[in-house]
């Protein structure tokens, strides 16, 4: 997505009946607003209507506030649920790993080479100390949150006090390899993605590779979804797959998995980061990159 | 794309501008028609602007005609290129092959099991006897058109009059392995689309697959494209790849090449009889299937 | 594979242990057989080892028999199961098929287009009479065997019947729909292929590609594997995968799937056909193709 | 490649005929060795035969010199070009990049993750000298080479010179962006291996993505191969591909196709460390991992 631009983003949903489209499109024509990008989707099961909108804001007069302001009375209209979001934010990361390097080196690579678009990695957390250089070679602030079963409740009350100090919007479970419980979801109102080290709904839990391998797969995947109360289980957002064979042992495997656990995960970062997700009943709605 | 429904689909090309979807979501939304499923594009570099849009015309008392007069209106004041086709009509296809019967084979299978959406294979047109019983099998009148390089403009004339005499819409070459002429295909006013064995641009022309296995290539492909009077050349609809090995040889690519030809070419002719592509500078817009 | 030798393909199975690679290959070569190809594999964790190797037999006076009797001597050496086979020879095919054409006419095209190594497709069996026509289109024999859950034995008994009686070596499953009770298994001594419409093991069981739509997967496949007791959880043959959006519906989804189904099907037929699957602990070594 | 064992891989190639398989293997049984894993190819068309054959030699009491010795008699009985490597050894890489540090990133994350197989990366050379804190933040030593139309051939003297001294075994082209003259590769006696930012044979030379956008391909890609003299025609080792949409532009490929180059560079450089790769009149034999 382009940067030279000044542009807003409008995720929308609501339910469908006609008019959706020409009332939103002429909402912006008569504010003087070139669309730059639009994509819409129609639920026909569900009867639910969905739609990515980018403006040109860079040559208008108007304001954030009022901009909000008068499409909040276009959308009570609709009973529309909408954000807005403007490229010239960044988006606060933070990413939370075990022992396992490579999403973490992957995500932070990323980041230091403009990647991830209008994003900062702002923290790292861990379970584990292992990984404190790593996050010191790109000068991102690293925080071992060590856990036992004895404490897990109040080690997950620290992550969430350090999500809210450092203003993150958006965390990452780079192999993290912990459960958060619903009370830690409850308390943290933020998008959390997850890679999943499978091709979900299949090896859901613990050992995807071994019981990929004892299965005798033909292919082996990776997913990342939002993380929800039911483990592995929430909305998938991006998932890939490579084709192995027989020779490959259950840590050739997992050798393996690393490139596409690092290649999912990092497209669904960034498809979050460019706001190009919406979510509805644990299903996710991925429009297209454009331009 | 269902067939429950009676859709207009209309394919929409302009100068890119201000106001174009505001008009034409307005333009459906006055005269009380539900738009199903709308798919737009812009070009930044050209400044072009492209779009599908579905409409429900089932429950309205349009007749066809008066729709697209008052549509070319609109139309006009947008310097639009468009064109409006019904799910109700049932498009004519012609295949020409040639030997290998792989493609033919494909596409009667597919058009028998309706699986090529409102498509109805009208005949089948060859430049050897070969395929014959297979034309035969599935009820369709096969014409058998030998060339021979002295009669090659006889030949093509004897094809694009059987193409008119049969109200055909879309010529598919199903590895036809002969080349058209530019004078036949300024005579031929249909859209021809082609399968060629090979990733283009690489390995354009004869024998793709030894030379694909003696550039030691470790993906092969194929690619559907529209024909134009260039070679190999002209804008792609469709392509795909397999990975190979080392073990295979020219003969081996050649096998394994038929079920990427076969798949490569029935998407690209779906993409065309669901009116999803348009052609551009060479290249093509291919609207996602949806629904 | 290469038709214009006789060759002959021996797929041999053992404990792992030092010397079976060269014991074996110099058994060939003292009998002055030329070894086309050879592929091994060694299990480390079952300290199994597999081996497929092609004999060229044309030009040696060695008849099949005295061939095999020497090679059962080495055998017993090394406590390996093995089987020889022979391009030669003409695998006899029956294919059970439901009401969806699709895999049925794909199989059907490519015994007719020799695209089937070395096999015929001796009858087709439905419990519907819906593919009679196509069968009888490439003229080969239909047999209408209707199933209520009261007659289910029966019917399976006269299926059973049916394969003995055209001396079936092989049956595949091409969208068949009927689950295989444990007693036909046991009385019909014949490797049995399926295709299972998902990507196993995600999916298992019926309605795959409504489950794949609600779980709001990203990615669908289709799996072929050998028939076992356990409904879906037989040894995987070969699995593969295609991408789709959220714009896809289920009935979109089982549209596209039929491409999957139909390669995945086809390559699984096709390893079986050329003696590239040996199965062991509910897992298959598949070796390449090669040549 | 597991570790825990002393290996001896040896790559074989030598013309074609009876006994080669019987004697190699013969002769590493005599000597009490265990043939780990063993993969032989024959190219029917040369009359050729390639092997890679690994030993378990940590406990034989052989050393490398003898080993060696002996082999090369039963080597030149069949006119075998061969090579022997041991994966208790570690080899040196040396990484020339440019000003993109996606894929210099990729394989200092993965040296630093251990998943370069038995390598280092014993330094980076730059002819920008924006790199240098990428190479400092893994503490490889970093040397910048400047290069001006007037001085290419000084430059590249320089660059063969740090190759030596620092006893480089293979060196990575990871996006050099500079063409190595004939003269520095007779100079070099070293593999060395490039990542081209196409799916070759298409869009040799400068500006892929550019020309890949500019003829509409549908999917884009990338090629892992060892330098020669001739500009992007040596040895394929790997390649893959991604599928596009006419939603992206030529910088948007770009940007997508970092993802398909690290990852396709990184699998070429692992397959040339593990000695997976043969080279035969352009072409490559690559060995599948194994174990």
């Amino acid at each position: 997505m382009s940067h030279h631009r000044s542009l807003a983003i409008f995720l929308i949903t609501c339910p469908d009946r006609r008019g959706i489209v020409a009332s939103v499109s002429t909402f912006f024509f008569e504010r003087g607003f070139n669309i730059v990008h639009c994509q819409q989707h129609t639920d026909p099961l569900e009867g639910r209507f969905f739609m990515r909108i980018l403006i040109d804001i860079g040559a208008t007069p108007y304001a954030r506030g009022q901009l909000s302001e008068e499409f909040e009375e276009l959308a009570r209209a609709f009973a529309m649920e909408w954000s807005a979001h403007f490229t010239s934010d960044t988006t606060r990361i933070a990413v939370l790993a075990s022992k396992e390097p490579h999403c973490l080196f992957d995500l932070l690579c990323r980041a230091h080479g403009e990647e991830l678009t209008g994003a900062q990695v702002a923290l790292v957390i861990s379970n584990h100390p292992d990984l404190e250089a790593t996050a010191a070679q790109f000068k991102v602030p690293f925080f071992f949150c060590p856990v036992e079963s004895s404490s897990r409740r109040s080690q997950e009350r620290e992550i969430t006090r350090l999500l809210a100090q450092h203003h993150v919007q958006v965390a990452v479970l780079a192999r993290y390899m912990q459960i958060l419980s619903s009370e830690m979801l409850d308390e943290t109102p933020l998008p959390i993605i997850n890679i999943h080290h499978a091709f979900l709904p299949a090896f859901q839990g613990a050992g995807p590779y071994r019981r990929a391998w004892e299965r005798g797969v033909k292919m082996i995947g990776a997913t990342a979804h939002y993380v929800t109360a039911a483990l592995d289980e929430g909305p998938i957002i991006e998932q890939d797959v490579e084709r192995v064979t027989h020779e490959e042992s259950a840590e050739a495997l997992q050798k393996r998995g690393r490139d596409i656990e690092r290649v999912v995960l990092a497209r669904a970062v960034q498809a979050h980061l460019e706001h190009r997700v919406i979510t509805h009943a644990n299903r996710t709605i991925v429009f297209s990159p454009g331009i």
